[in-house]
């Protein structure tokens, strides 16, 4: 039995021995763990939300009890992270290595600095769900069943590492968002106040985009990028400014497309379902699809 | 090290004291567990598909001593998670407060009581995907893998729920299933016999939305509301019927739009990709997107 | 207490012993156990992108330490899901039963065996991400948050075991990866080298869909079926090839719909976002919505 | 780093493969699993002393929906493990072999149908325990705390293995026990009713031993061997009783040690702590160590 | 297969409705879980012994972010399982059970209320331990690995329970520890500061005992009860003083053993060695076994 | 409710933070963690008794893949916890601290280095166990069920460590073993080949103890010190030989004691049981209890 097993094994580890594939990750200082980064959202969201992610009840009176261990919890799996991401970049460029972790626990201290701003924002964002949803019940569905407000909640927790010069922890937060809820932010993107995204099924919102406050969107609403210009060797320009502009008070609504760098969508616009859009709107507008030219044909029934 | 830690953490439990947010829940009577509540999904789901979800054989003769600890644990976990919910609205309006205890245990029996009907149910839908898919091999391959399944499959369970008086364990099932398969429907809309979703990703089933027997959607499919009305002080009007009417025996193909309240497809309709409808079409209409204008390039090549 | 609860259980269990359904499973010999099913991805994970899910860090000096149990758990896990697979479907047709456990450890080798080839069209992947997509920051990136990286890599480990004969257990792993990324990739279709797949959502590749080297996709497209032809009894005709064929280079935006076996997109042509398409187009073809009629109207303000 | 670890390992592995060592178990039928094991006695102490050890309420009215499943686990854990014992003797000797599975079965259900038995004859040592020990404040007490009766519990499963042919099982059991409770029963022992140790530490009673019913035994008795007769050839002989014979009514204070296969300690007897036994003592004896010859110096003090 | 296991079930669940035992508790409100009890001493001994058993550094400037939790989960750990001991023995008697749910909270806090007289108490120990070992290399090694330092840490915190009118939790914790460290010693024993036992295996302590400051115990000893007097009906006196005195400084050899309520072992003495002990001895005596009566033959040689 | 309950906390903190114990670890650098090594007695134990401790079969062809993980992980986790051992004392006398981690690594490369030593040597002493008892059926009785075995397997184990400079984890170790047992060896000691302990409750081996080979003890024997010479100041002096010699071929039964650094066993003797020995016998003596003084009564029966 297993007769050839031994000889396949020995195959994979050559293959590795071999293969100098570029794609892997040999070395002792390990990248960062996925599911560390997964328990400090975890940790966030239960305190960010506070009575809604726990077991059992928590009160006022014991709140130092119930949350300092969450609150130390952060710190350490943080500072840890950080630590596996910033020193394993260190490695290449040497510039930012001497002090990997005095700026791991920087950059964990001043995460959590943020926390009351992190927050003060989600407060808005439950608020603006339960005032353009009719849908909504109460502030208590939104926290628990609102896919938009979990993929809002993980981009204001990532937004802020990635602002402070992180790139793998961030993208494997929004990850984790996109996963779950289906809406992809990149933490990169810049979103003002009282953010709504109902449903969020395929919501993709780029890199580059900027939205101000008060605005929502429905799912499957796309902010990306038009081209890619390439440079005189053929790469790809990294870097430049690729997804729309959303002022305040915008709403778009599901299905629509909206792409470029110079696209910008003025104050208080309507984006109508499916409409594809690549150039700017003034504000104020009302853009939709032209009556839909469909062929209704009537079956013969027998 | 960690120089500033405590200071920023008696910042964090500063801002709770202080920022009464109406977006927290500071109660020794807790908020229903999702945990718990996933917890009755997956043994229900064992159940209801007897011999697919489990780690070994499962066999008539002895099936009372492999299911009855999950009867048991789907009862007083429901029960909990009932009274979890109920206990905590119960604080505001202080009216069906008095039994709260005996109704979560009324409650978790009516929602086993249903186990055969639903049961029933789940089966037609199995036997529907089959009847529809010529891709699928058989029973077997849809119990396992069709996402389609699995959200109606939850949808089903929350349903009862929803029609006895409780929200926010629905909704959390519904979400569950959002997340896992792409398919929002939600607990209150009512779905008839053997219904089909292929793919199964982006489609929105919203609240008073009304779906007939035998049938089908595609994946990208949205069942939602039209506009939002609001009363004189410019709040949203919730509780109105907001999402069509879908009559028996109609195909929904991939991406198409049906919206409003009053929208009615009539029986044995088929609504193709990408059309967006906010008008009711009679029975047996066959709806297109008109031949779309597309415009073909034929690029250069050296 | 619970009063009716002894009556209810009574009900559910005469229910599973009058109504012998046809979708169930009650039979000594267990069906595949999904939770063992996706650990042999976890594993293969781990393996195939050395370095990058795993808890500490990893040393070429020692990776036979590190990495021999990984290569056990996948072969005893594999080969004990095939038996359980392919044990099953033999009761009824009593043909390849015979040897059962030897097949089922041979396809385990098998399995293994391919670990180079799969490892080798991941490395191409992860670089066509890298060459498409300006918002890579490099490799890592890419590895930790492009879930159409992660639903790629779970579909040629599926493939190889379609190919081989199996159903349930590719079935199971690509719906795994749809579940996590709203990327649906039947095991069944053929997929070039260097493929990638942009944000992901909403994407679906049907079971007889043939795609040629180096494509790339984003969210939303559509390669699916056009129409289902059923024999004279009014069944489904199965098995035919009944979604298109993509060929080298090209390019499919995001929400294009391509549908039916005989549709070929030929080599090096773009397929501009939303369009949808059910007839061939030649080579180096740029196909888009033609200039879409929107409506923009100027909203009056106070 | 770890510079010699590859050499170190290779040693370990040729070590395996030179030293063909007698004390190792290289086979693919593998031998039983402890775990498992303690497994069965965890779930058959929490029947046997029901509402003892659960985590909630235990209720007449829904004991089959809360037992049911510990039935069932106690039946195929101990099935596969007496396989695991059965059928690795068998590749020795070649003649129980043939049907294993079916003896397995068997033995399973033997030790469920004496279920009844087991627990009325716990009742009867609780009852002696609470009977004989004035700090006994009562039955819950002694179940929860008394490692005696733990002890006696476990032997009384064991027994019931050892007499049905196993010997690996019941001996895995004993020493569970005996690690726990620091009393050490051979399971091949005959114990009678209403049977008492207290405190326990220290108690060793032979594979030999009699006992009948309502004896008590204090911490340190040892029930044991004389001496170890071999045969011709030097080794010992096994098989014999070699272990004393205690009729009904005894009482055995702490440290008393009893040797030998022909020692009979009469009913009724009560046997002083510290005393050293070799011989038979009629019925109605009381043993004592004779006035032990102290010395007594009165300390000078400053 | 398994043809008679339901015939077997039946019987089981027929023999605990005929049989009404009353070494049995079918009742809604729980007894205590002894794993929850478990826990309470787990997070104890971590704050008792800070630094020692901890997975990460320990640090004066976050000992609150770091030990919080642990006071929460001793607090409402305890408070409910004081609650299903009290609420139980309520149902009895009707006189305490009004105020359950009170009583547990204020005798958990009465409980952590001790923490730092528990503590005090527990250095003195560990520096007697050191001061009388000339193993123990420092204080170290005597948390970490020595028997008797545990069992009296975890008989001070069971005695403050004891104390306050609980029962079942205080002799689950004592036995808890006396299955681990083989130191049996009843809550109920009132011991004074500085106590060492050595070794500890077989050390039993009974009910009643009194023993002074500065006492040291070894391996194997007994200070028990001498004979238990039965009232005119023949049942058990309970309650009574039946284990010894033993003042300050005492010493007591390993294998001494102690008996009688009435018997004082006077300040400063030491008893040798297996010394059997049923009657008082003056301050400063040592007692020692008159040198005992050895027979040493010498054995042929070939 | 639990009104009193943050005036408790603040207490407890203010306690820690007044009181400057000596028995606390306030420290960034932790102390070993007893779980982890622990982990490392599990793997070390599945792999020096090949078979018995694996819930799979295992086989010589298939070895390095079911092994090398263990090996792993004792290498590291051994590393880690000596580097926390060594670590920790360096702080204060700062001379062998500079190169921690280099001897964390040579230290558990040493350990790896003499498995084959230590499982030659627990070969002999299975062989051993099997030879002198005539109620052991096999050495997979042995294996599984002899506390003895477990105890000297695990001193094996320790004593390497202790010779190479270790003290908490060894120590950690023998009492993990103490526990299990009830057989407390000190790592110190220095035991010959071919070693059986049988039933062991009891059994203490101080650590200056010397034994040779094939000797044999049997439950409650006792190899400890005789007094504790104090320097001038009044402390014990440490360090000395305190414990008795045990040269070859030596039996020594149940509860016999024999104390003091200058007490040497001489070759082949036999040593009863209960004696108490201060004092060296010469070679091939049979040291015995004088016909012990019993006192038999005869009780008036009714």
């Amino acid at each position: 039995m297993a007769k050839n097993l031994n000889k396949i094994v020995a195959e994979i580890f050559s293959n590795f021995k071999d293969n100098l594939s570029d794609v892997q990750h040999f070395d002792e200082s390990p990248l960062p763990d996925k599911r560390e980064v997964y328990k400090v959202i975890g940790e966030m969201m239960s305190m960010l939300f506070p009575g809604y992610f726990w077991d059992t009840g928590l009160s006022f009176d014991t709140i130092e009890l119930q949350m300092s261990h969450k609150i130390a919890s952060v710190y350490d799996t943080l500072k840890n992270q950080v630590y596996r991401e910033i020193k394993h970049s260190c490695k290449f460029d040497n510039k930012n290595c001497k002090n990997c972790i005095d700026y791991s626990e920087t950059l964990a201290e001043l995460f959590l600095g943020k926390f009351a701003q992190i927050r003060q924002s989600l407060d808005l964002d439950v608020k603006a769900a339960y005032k353009n949803d009719p849908a909504a019940s109460g502030f208590d569905e939104i926290i628990f069943s609102y896919p938009g407000l979990e993929a809002v909640a993980v981009y204001r927790m990532a937004h802020i590492l990635f602002k402070n010069g992180l790139l793998l922890i961030p993208r494997i937060m929004s990850e984790w968002a996109h996963s779950r809820t289906g809406v992809d932010i990149h933490p990169g993107a810049e979103i003002g106040k009282s953010f709504f995204i109902d449903h969020g099924t395929g919501v993709v919102i780029g890199e580059t985009t900027e939205i101000g406050n008060n605005v929502t969107l429905y799912q499957g609403v796309t902010l990306g990028a038009l081209n890619f210009p390439r440079d005189s060797s053929g790469n790809l320009i990294r870097g430049r400014k690729r997804h729309p502009t959303i002022e305040d008070e915008v709403v778009i609504y599901s299905g629509a497309t909206i792409l470029g760098g110079e696209t910008v969508i003025g104050k208080g616009s309507v984006i109508g379902g499916n409409v594809w859009l690549t150039e700017s709107v003034p504000p104020n507008s009302r853009v939709l699809v032209a009556k839909s030219d469909l062929k209704i044909i009537q079956k013969k029934t027998a």
